[in-house]
């Protein structure tokens, strides 16, 4: 194709609020263009791309068996009113009417649709196991779209739905997409991490993995061990249950690990721990001001955080150091929701402000996380304005009727699966998702089949996802430098970008359409820069559209010599045209 | 690929409300499913035909110069504000608000945002000419969805948008696209006529054409000449100015064609017109009642037609045997919606019930079609209820202000262009659509460019649209019998089937294997009949589904020898499976 006449308007300078490289190197190399807060038009370069990382994605699927379709994105709301979603999946889901004031939703994934559809036309075993897939236009109202395409609110993305007549068969299903996955990504160019993560509002029974791409810019944290595989999303990552505190501490000495409810100790009577006592601490509302004004450590602290759970109140204690993971007391109480209540809420359903609330006395149930009840004595809020407790006792001065992991892993927490290891974070873009569904959906849209005995079950599923526009951004996320773009050639929008220096230079011009031909005649995709613009804007746009390989014709056309070189090369070589074509082919062959 | 796992459910009967062939048959196919009214989930059958339609229309865009893109479905409301077409374009238009309770359309068309989107790339005409086009879903809120995929709610759709400096460059874009199209409909097997049509909501001053696939089932009407190559859509189609009647009717003699208007005219005096007067007619409402009580002819009738445009009223007449044009009395009046009244409007504008208005007297606004201005003398009703007046003469009791072409042309009505033909009626499914748009958009949105004098113009654009997802049940109503479809070779969904007849006896399977092996190694796209199904059975599926070549591996297996049969063809031939290969390459080449 001829640059004159291709539509990439390419910028000197992208929008000041474009913070990810990928979204300045996008909009600067006339890629994409916003439309609409996280709403994007793909120009005709990014859209060559797009298409290259559609077809990898189809032919794996296709490899593993699976068949592609096509539903539509106008879903029946009743559909989502079966599973239980059309609440629970909040305004991320974009609802509308139709002319007869029929409510849908506006698909941002098909579980209920491909549920329903397969219900309606599943008998037996005999026709399982099948996996369907798509790609196609989604749609999720997010909160606060960025980054370009890694948070749109409209994106394109391959879904997969698996169906099987029982776990086995699921596992197998599920580790065929694994394995597909890891050979799209490693195909698209993409290093990726595959982490235990939360399920989410998709839900499920089965366990999901997160595709991680490795990038700073990355939305998502990454755990993972310095010795053994274990590598989760932080929200999901496991943190190891504390060590209690010994009585006494003594340095140097570990106690072993003991069980997470602390009984009270017998034989221990001669020394009894000391009573909980009030201490004056006006103006102490964070950790940090109560750390100084009591002289004690962070992890000293008991913080007390009241959250709504689909509405209801409970406090969480977690240690002065952790942080509460939402994702975790969510899990734990089955709550669809959770919300951290504000100061307002907290003061009318405690009677005490934010800062100074503490677990004794207090009504809410208490969520206690295995570090907080590990601790020997602790300082606490006293439930009342400017004071706090000191020697606070779990399990003496309140309940530990409900201790489990609330809190999110830190880095060098020890490793939950292994004794060795610590974790460690690294940020990442989740370009996919595989869950193992379970019957969470056929049960509900009772799609069942009968099995070899005659009886009726609901049929196994799993869901698959990638997001193939999130892929285009983490491509470029990863490849690139301060000049520009840097595509690999499985997803380059043209492999070759031919530059004659000077379109009135008939001998440059002669050698440039005759590269053109013999390169486009084997199947190579060219881009010529027929452009009558000065070498230096021309060399410019060339770094930042980032084709791999860039064939420069200039005063030495008249010898026979072109220079050749790769966007991914410092170096370049004056070569005769017939050699460029030859290293292309070359080049070519190994990608 | 295997039948056994392919996900296509065919059906014996299809719902008795599917009234198109296409619709009954791609159900019945297992290729498409009901998600909502008028919207479908295309399962992997339709989906490999409708990615080989896109494949098709890609190939001849991308000839044409034309730069695919792909632009969203989410649209600013804000878009359709600045163009005036968000109150414009009706409950056609899928609306909805985001969580921020922004509005946004879901996109039935791309004029706005492709307006807009180039307004801010586009300063120079050495930028231009350029066309932009997308593959993409879309969404129109049909009032009535109907015949499957023919009027859907969601359908899949090509739109191409050109921009050109002139009226010149945008007239060989349109004359290059008109081409393509031409080319496009050709490869697909389908057969159409381009054809004169109205702009309706898409506008522009250019003109349009429609490509009509004709099918008894479709939609439009298309008129065309018996003589010359003119063809129109019904709705479009003029009628030839009638030849005015004489003062005293005598047979076989004709009068010259005489100026729209009636002129009073001089030196008849002697013998004037006989005065209208009263006839009573209780129970006449309709043309026929009347021209039954009457004794006249329904062309000696004047019908008096009351409606709405853009909610203010006009009355319109037209003779008895003759219909109104909605298009060419809005297209008339400048008017984005005409209405026919209901009865309770006509009564409360007009003080008189339908069946007995008139002209004579009339309040409102006259729009007189040519036929009845040419009359002589007429019946038309008197304006109260049980009456009606005869010797009604044009332009003596009601005034000719507003004559025009207002009727919908009738099969028979002379050739509006040239002398000798007539017109014939066909019924045509609308598959694409073409425009000349001129300056409609580009001025409201201010999608300028510098000309080479350095002077500022709104660009000249075009709009071209192909229904893909219609133009799939076009194929299957212009291919089908009435055991299934029958799809042309360039767009089946597998080129070949091969059937072994009994899947337990190892010497078809192994010939079936061996058959299968070899031609898909050699590009043929394959289904093989694996499951363990009734011979009737499989014919009847096979029939069905209509891939071109069925291959059936029976008894004769042994000696080699297999049954190869053409979908379209009746007879079937005894060959070796070798002669079965070479045929089956050789209908390839042809296609």
């Amino acid at each position: 194709m001829r640059q004159s006449s291709l539509f990439a308007p390419t910028l000197r300078e992208a929008p000041s609020e474009a913070e990810a490289a990928s979204h300045r190197l996008l909009l600067r190399a006339g890629m994409i263009r916003q439309t609409a807060a996280g709403v994007y038009t793909y120009l005709p370069l990014a859209w060559r791309v797009l298409r290259k990382l559609e077809q990898i994605v189809r032919e794996e699927m296709d490899r593993t068996g699976a068949q592609e379709l096509r539903m539509p994105s106008l879903q029946p709301a009743e559909l989502w009113q079966e599973s239980g979603r059309y609440g629970a999946y909040g305004p991320e889901l974009v609802r509308l009417r139709d002319r007869h004031d029929r409510e849908f939703a506006l698909g941002p994934t098909h579980e209920e649709v491909v549920t329903a559809l397969v219900r309606d036309e599943l008998h037996s075993y005999r026709q399982l196991p099948m996996t369907l897939y798509q790609i196609q236009t989604k749609f999720r109202d997010e909160r606060r779209p960025r980054y370009g395409l890694l948070r749109g609110r409209e994106f394109l993305m391959k879904d997969a739905y698996s169906f099987d007549t029982g776990w086995d068969g699921l596992g197998d299903t599920y580790r065929r997409m694994h394995e597909a996955y890891e050979r799209i990504f490693r195909r698209c160019g993409v290093d990726v991490r595959a982490v235990e993560a939360d399920a989410g509002a998709i839900g499920g029974e089965g366990g999901t993995h997160e595709f991680m791409a490795l990038a700073d810019i990355g939305e998502d944290t990454i755990a993972t061990c310095s010795h053994c595989g274990y590598a989760a999303n932080l929200e999901k990552a496991e943190a190891r249950a504390a060590v209690p505190e010994k009585e006494e501490p003594e340095e140097g000495e570990l106690e072993e690990r003991k069980p997470e409810k602390k009984e009270p100790e017998e034989g221990k009577a001669a020394k009894p721990a000391p009573a909980a006592e009030k201490i004056h601490t006006p103006g102490s509302r964070t950790v940090e001001q109560l750390a100084e004004a009591a002289g004690a450590r962070a992890q000293d602290i008991i913080k007390t955080i009241v959250a709504l759970a689909d509405g209801k109140a409970v406090a969480i204690l977690v240690r002065g150091d952790h942080e509460v993971s939402e994702i975790k007391v969510r899990s734990r109480l089955g709550a669809a929701s959770l919300e951290l209540a504000d100061p307002e809420t907290v003061a009318r359903l405690t009677g005490c402000p934010v800062g100074y609330l503490g677990p004794v006395g207090m009504k809410l149930p208490l969520l206690v996380d295995h570090a907080v009840a590990a601790m020997n004595l602790g300082i606490a809020g006293a439930g009342e304005p400017d004071w706090h407790l000191r020697n606070v006792r779990p399990g003496r001065d309140f309940p530990l009727d409900a201790v489990g992991d609330f809190r999110q892993a830190q880095a060098g927490d020890a490793c939950p699966r292994c004794d060795e290891g610590s974790l460690r974070f690294y940020r990442g873009i989740e370009v996919g998702q595989i869950f193992k569904l379970g019957t969470k959906y056929s049960a509900k849209l009772n799609a069942v089949f009968t099995n070899p005995e005659g009886q009726v079950e609901p049929v196994l599923m799993g869901c698959y996802g990638i997001g193939v526009s999130r892929l285009l951004s983490a491509v470029a996320e990863q490849h690139h430098d301060e000049a520009g773009l840097i595509w690999p050639w499985a997803v380059a929008p043209f492999h070759v970008h031919v530059v004659p220096v000077s379109v009135r230079d008939e001998v440059q011009m002669a050698a440039a359409e005759s590269l053109y031909r013999t390169l486009t005649d084997s199947g190579v995709e060219v881009l010529m820069d027929d452009r009558e613009e000065r070498p230096g804007v021309k060399f410019k746009d060339a770094d930042l559209l980032g084709i791999p390989i860039r064939i420069v014709i200039g005063k030495q056309a008249g010898e026979g010599l072109v220079e050749y070189k790769e966007r991914n090369q410092a170096e370049s070589a004056v070569v005769t045209a017939e050699e460029a074509a030859d290293r292309i082919q070359a080049r070519r062959n190994v990608s």
